[in-house]
């Protein structure tokens, strides 16, 4: 069976070594020393490694059922669950009057990870909880608060979201369900919605549902839509549980993954929900939350990629076939270890060091929320923005393919289930698909950020790529700023492509999308590697014990800049050809 | 539930307008005269759409099951097997002598695509007859031959190939299974082999096992490796069916993917089998047939790709979501069909010329075993030789992109088991590990098949391509011509890196060898689509009443040219930076 252990030191080589986390003045940071979140890292790589990571496999299999209406978890979800709440957990980063423990959400997105890549599918309870809270948060009234945020900061109960519908996922414009307004100021909810996460389960009193819906009358498509808060079960005025609401689990989803996490079809027949925030204006509401969301997804891609790689080193390791073709490594054995081949190197090597750049590129992005949230950094704001996309796109792109290469270090184990590795695949699957599709994550960036407030953002990115490199045009660090520049005027030439282009013909730019969202992700890793070379040279020449791991750095820097970052040329090439060779053929030519 | 219509049109025009196939002078292409493929080909189509299809999702779903010692295929299965027997489809292209049809091994490629990409778990049960069969008709003696082909060629009884072990796949060197002789020139076989597919099952009346063991004395390692007959039921002198031979089926294996066919663990405890072929010479037979076989593979990358993109064009078309953003395209509906939007169509065409352009691949592969089998001709066969792990590695690998493509299409359903967009994604994907794991492709590309004949084959290879480049010099096919001389440039520079290099570093080589089995690929895909291209032009310089489409073709080429084959330049890169950035670190640093 798989194992997993928190990626401890390098989550901290990145927050204090690359990030300088408590020297940045961001509310709450001051606290972030060294000490302090490596305890917070250890507690949660323990209970992720102890209880969380050994039920993955067996919740795969196992699964949810539906019976006379109830959602069963796997075994041994509930105790675990319990442990999370014990923990604190869930409110890490949630709001200390609600009963949390307000720390940054850089703090809750690390520790995120852990869990994630422990347990994808359990974790998710608790992740769309703290979607649906942060929701309530930003948009409830101060009696909604009162009301849900104690209970499910706590995850005594849980959250969803409940947005898509058979006929509408990404048009939401398209939306059916309808909430009729009532004489008590309530309204009387009814539609279906389906692929809904944690929809339904035994590991909660309660189940808070936002659904969006629309109120009769109101303008057409997507303009027309509200958010509501529709319970499980009613909440009395004292807090107490009242009546059972008229939302019911019509089907679970049978689904590739992620099958501990209960995915369910949700009807509404007439169920009491509770308007929250402004009528017609509900997406305005789920897009506060969004930015968050595509992170927390970005973050899985990254986790399941961690946790697939530490299974391949430790096959790769293990498992004695063939001898290196520089002669016998382990003469004593019948053969060598995997490891010696080179190909296996080259394998190791790719999701090694996409896992570690991701991570940084992750943190610095939830380090970016923080400065907006806390600081109230506008520039922070629009930067991490424009970045979300990417860090969900290509982050779970990158994700699932390190997840494969992983798979494939095991050959025909890889294929069989008990060895775990087709979960992880079939897991990360997911994260490329939810919250967004990555198509449409390309064309958020390339359709709606990259001309947020006239190019701003874009344009403050590119200078500071090019403020690091001037600042480092040091031989030393020639290894990793070249390419970089190289790298970033790929990624300014495809986007001088787009202005230039994109205005006359808007398929020109979106026809390039795609390989736009994947051009800035290489580059922005190649910035993080180029960074992360930095912090290490800065620890080898000031003196350290621990050489070996920051030697490590610079070498996994040197092959992504090597071996990784040479992509972008081709990406601009593509990007170039522009629209006519993606729409020359009529649809029937297909 | 997932459709499926054989691409006749696509290789037809591949079999005529392109390999031109009965103009060749190989014994039985004669024949091969459109209407006569055309009729193979339809009828194959009927069968696979009508009767094996419908038994894809069904099959996933059921899976085997082993009761008591016998494994039982999902529901369906057996009469389909019947029609498929009824049909004379396993024989299409082995030996009259023996009860087939003696056609070429193209038609056989060709139909093999068609069954495959309908159901890839059902098709592979005769698929490892057709393997086993052509062992035993090469290294067989005369009384095996007449003992067990007729009923192989029929599939009355299946075959199977038993090579894996517990603790050896790629290395057989290490395979424990031994075979003790018997007074009587029989064998005593005993071990355990894993991942036998159809190992056993209730289709046919006998399995017939090829088994690779160790007579105890014998040489260390490969050297040491003999190929025996293990038949299920041992067949008496008069061809009947004799006592139950001891071998037994431990476990089922739980799979990702392909659950229709049955995965064994086999145990031989001192089953009678019979040596094929000469002492120690095992792995000799087993090579003889790995260029078909892996052929057979590669084919089922694009098989299961040919399926999801079918697909995903049908869900594209139907599904309305958003408006084309250059104006409503649906101006009556609630809106626009997927087909519109630029990244679908990126999508769409990425899938579409891959596929296209791997089956001229495969196709020209197949004529080429082909012209060496019917026509002695040696060139050919150092030809195919060296393509074969591109074949097998570049088809899997970009087959299974592109059956993840094809699932993206679909959203969130695509994650649902019900809409079978997953199972595609989930079948194709043991393509890129069994029958070698591309890794191993990649090392035997660059390993062997280069520097074979002292080269001679690669250098004949780029002959090729620069003869057709300098023969359609012409304004008319610059779009094709000029990309792929590029890309050539970089595989031939690629080549020229390991030469120089791999001499003193065999790590320098083999650094690179998976991105050279890609870049090579590539090259070849854009050799194939200039060709088609060539081929379209001529047809419509001739006038045809099908003009759209040739022109397709020329679209579909110029995509290929513009957004796919640049991806040459980025490998070359990879290929360049050698061996240092992919062994830099020790292995304790993973």
């Amino acid at each position: 069976m798989p194992t997993y252990t928190a990626p401890i030191k390098d989550t901290q080589f990145i927050l204090h070594d690359v990030l300088q986390v408590s020297t940045q003045s961001i509310d709450g940071y001051a606290d972030l020393e060294p000490e302090f979140t490596a305890a917070i890292l250890e507690a949660a790589g323990a209970l992720a490694s102890d209880v969380v990571a050994p039920l993955n496999l067996p919740g795969d299999r196992e699964g949810c059922r539906l019976e006379n209406g109830v959602v069963h978890t796997p075994k041994g979800f509930k105790e675990a669950f319990d442990q999370i709440r014990e923990g604190g957990w869930p409110g890490l980063d949630l709001p200390e009057e609600f009963g949390g423990q307000g720390m940054p959400y850089l703090v809750g997105t690390a520790v995120g990870e852990i869990f994630s890549g422990a347990n994808q599918a359990f974790t998710m309870y608790q992740g769309l909880t703290h979607g649906a809270a942060s929701a309530i948060l930003a948009h409830g009234s101060e009696a909604q608060k009162q009301t849900y945020l104690p209970k499910m900061v706590s995850c005594e109960w849980t959250g969803t979201m409940n947005l898509t519908e058979p006929h509408c996922g990404t048009d939401l414009g398209l939306m059916r369900t309808k909430a009729e307004p009532q004489d008590d100021g309530s309204y009387k909810v009814t539609g279906q919605k389906i692929f809904i996460s944690a929809g339904d389960h035994d590991m909660s009193q309660n189940v808070i549902h936002l659904v969006l819906a629309k109120i009769p009358g109101g303008p057409d498509g997507i303009k027309g839509v509200s958010l509501f808060i529709v319970p499980k079960f009613v909440v009395n005025e004292d807090g107490s549980l009242g009546e059972r609401n008229a939302v019911s689990v019509g089907a679970l989803e049978e689904k590739m993954g992620i099958h501990g996490n209960s995915t369910c079809v949700m009807n509404y027949d007439g169920a009491t929900g509770f308007l929250i925030g402004e009528m017609h204006k509900g997406m305005r509401a789920m897009f506060v939350m969004m930015n968050e969301a595509r992170l927390g997804v970005g973050m899985q891609g990254l986790a399941q990629a961690e946790a697939a790689y530490q299974n391949a080193v430790i096959y790769a390791k293990d498992r004695l076939q063939g001898r290196a073709v520089t002669g016998a490594q382990n003469p004593a054995g019948p053969a060598d270890p995997l490891i010696v081949h080179p190909d296996i190197r080259r394998s190791l090597m790719e999701q090694k060091s996409f896992i570690e750049g991701a991570r940084a590129f992750l943190l610095w992005g939830a380090s970016l929320i923080d400065a907006s949230h806390r600081a109230g950094d506008a520039d922070a704001e629009g930067l991490v923005s424009l970045m979300t996309p990417v860090i969900k796109g290509f982050l779970t792109d990158k994700g699932f393919e390190a997840c494969v290469l992983a798979q494939q270090i095991y050959g025909g184990h890889g294929y069989i289930e008990e060895w775990g590795m087709s979960q992880f695949v079939r897991d990360a699957r997911i994260a490329q698909i939810y919250e967004g599709a990555n198509g449409v994550q390309a064309l958020d960036l390339v359709g709606r950020k990259l001309a947020q407030s006239g190019g701003k953002y874009v344009m403050a990115y590119f200078e500071m790529v090019k403020t690091f490199c001037k600042d480092h045009g040091d031989a030393e660090m020639a290894d990793f700023v070249t390419p970089l520049k190289a790298a970033s005027k790929d990624l300014q030439a495809a986007g001088m492509f787009f202005m230039q282009n994109g205005m006359k013909n808007p398929d020109a730019a979106l026809a390039g999308s795609y390989d736009f969202m994947h051009l800035f992700g290489y580059v922005s890793l190649g910035l993080m590697w180029a960074k992360m070379a930095k912090a290490a040279q800065e620890a080898l020449a000031v003196g350290t014990q621990d050489k070996t791991f920051y030697e490590t750095k610079l070498a996994t820097a040197r092959f992504y800049m090597a071996r990784q970052l040479p992509m972008t040329a081709t990406l601009l090439k593509r990007i170039e050809s522009g629209a006519d060779p993606v729409m020359a053929l009529d649809a029937d030519a297909f």
